[in-house]
């Protein structure tokens, strides 16, 4: 286990068991690629290996299915790992864990952090796993899937798994990201102009009010203070930066000038 | 909305901008079934419709396909939604919130419970999303891939919303709090009138732009169109009510046809 404990890009390995059409094995080495997952092993191809429609389906993820291993049986492909989930569609009555994708991630996490070598099986495309294979794991994986139409794709699955594995792998890199990161781009601050200013944001008010005032929008008088505050809410919304401001003043200043001169 | 919102199957809608291949049709509609998702958009599919390649493709998720509407384009697609989403493998600079799969269904939850319709885009295989299109949306929501193999299956990039979706959904039903409440407050679900659905954005993007053409601000022509799409950004991410749309539309006739009648 020592000469993995250091190794920053220790992955669970994904394990088909006698999967039957190559193209389900290209979809999957390319959803493995998707979330940084490189180790797929393949037990007992229906179609031999290689096999040339596999390259096709996997639209480029060629390392993955060049560095796929294959075995005769479930057991030797399984010899190394420490640690094995297996997918099934619906509970079996095995007395194992049953772990949704995030929770077999973060055990995924956890394990090779720890140094030991970890994977998943997933079983052929009609009939899932056999019992005898899902024995050999540690826990059940299942996901969240509809009752009434529970069948995922196998490159889904896996999908799913490799999906949950880059959202905690993530996590781990890069320190935690809190759950409101991507609320942060909401705000100006992200774009290329900076920020506008309040007396920006104020100095296209009082255009846009002005203008309104000479083209009887504002009217009456007594709702005028409402109608104010109202649009101006409307547009600090936007969140606007130096560069919309201008914008948005040409925008009236166009709107304006255009037809006093004609 | 009322008729919404005690609606407890209201769900997102997936819509499909100008799908090249009918089998991903088809395993699109089955990743939603996977995860409960019915409501399946296409705009303009390559290959017509309908599709006898999807059905095989969906592998017994015909309600999902039967039920499948066919729209010209992306504008008349998403007219009845309150808040739409594009998916990008990329970040574009559209100054828009990025939002992670699971941060969307949150987002979705939040919205569907305050009688809100939902959706979500997605490109076609090949090159993705227009930039036109995404302009339309409220939120880019990515996933998390691999920087160096970021191309997702079409499929597979719905599963992702689907499966984060019914995580969600099923935390829902079982009274649980997720950790994006706190998003609830971008959305316009607090304010009086309901929120703007896109057919009204459109109209008044289509009014404001045709008096701008008038007033030559969109010049030169070669800049018209990154014009067009900077400011339907801005005023997207002002998440306007009905109410708010009508009152735009309102300064834009009073600044015209003020000057225009003088």
């Amino acid at each position: 286990m020592t000469e993995q404990a250091h190794d920053e890009v220790a992955s669970p390995a994904i394990i088909l068991v006698r999967p039957q059409l190559g193209e389900n094995i290209g979809t999957t080495a390319r959803a493995m690629a998707n979330f940084g997952l490189q180790e797929l092993r393949l037990v007992a191809p229906r179609d031999g290996w290689p096999n040339p429609g596999v390259t096709k389906a996997a639209s480029g993820a060629d390392d993955v299915v060049n560095g796929a291993t294959v075995f005769a049986d479930t057991a030797s492909a399984i010899a190394d790992l420490h640690f094995l989930a297996a997918t099934t569609a619906r509970p079996r009555d095995m007395a194992k864990p049953v772990l949704a994708p995030e929770e077999l991630a973060s055990e995924f996490k956890n394990r090779l952090s720890a140094g030991e070598r970890c994977g998943v099986l997933f079983g052929r495309e009609q009939s899932g796993l056999d019992n005898d294979d899902v024995a050999l794991a540690d826990a059940i994986v299942m996901a969240p899937v509809n009752p009434q139409f529970a069948s995922l794709n196998l490159a889904q699955a896996v999908l799913l798994i490799a999906y949950e594995w880059q959202k905690v792998r993530a996590d781990q890199s890069l320190g935690r990201k809190t759950e409101f990161d991507g609320l942060v781009s909401t705000g100006p601050q992200h774009r290329k102009s900076r920020p506008a200013v309040k007396s920006e944001l104020i100095g296209f008010f009082e255009q846009l009010e002005r203008e309104l005032d000479l083209s009887g929008f504002l009217r009456p008088p007594e709702k005028r203070p409402v109608m104010v505050r109202n649009i101006r809410n409307m547009f600090e919304r936007m969140g606007a930066t130096e560069q919309e401001v201008r914008t948005l003043r040409g925008i009236v200043a166009s709107l304006t000038r255009a037809h006093r001169s004609s």
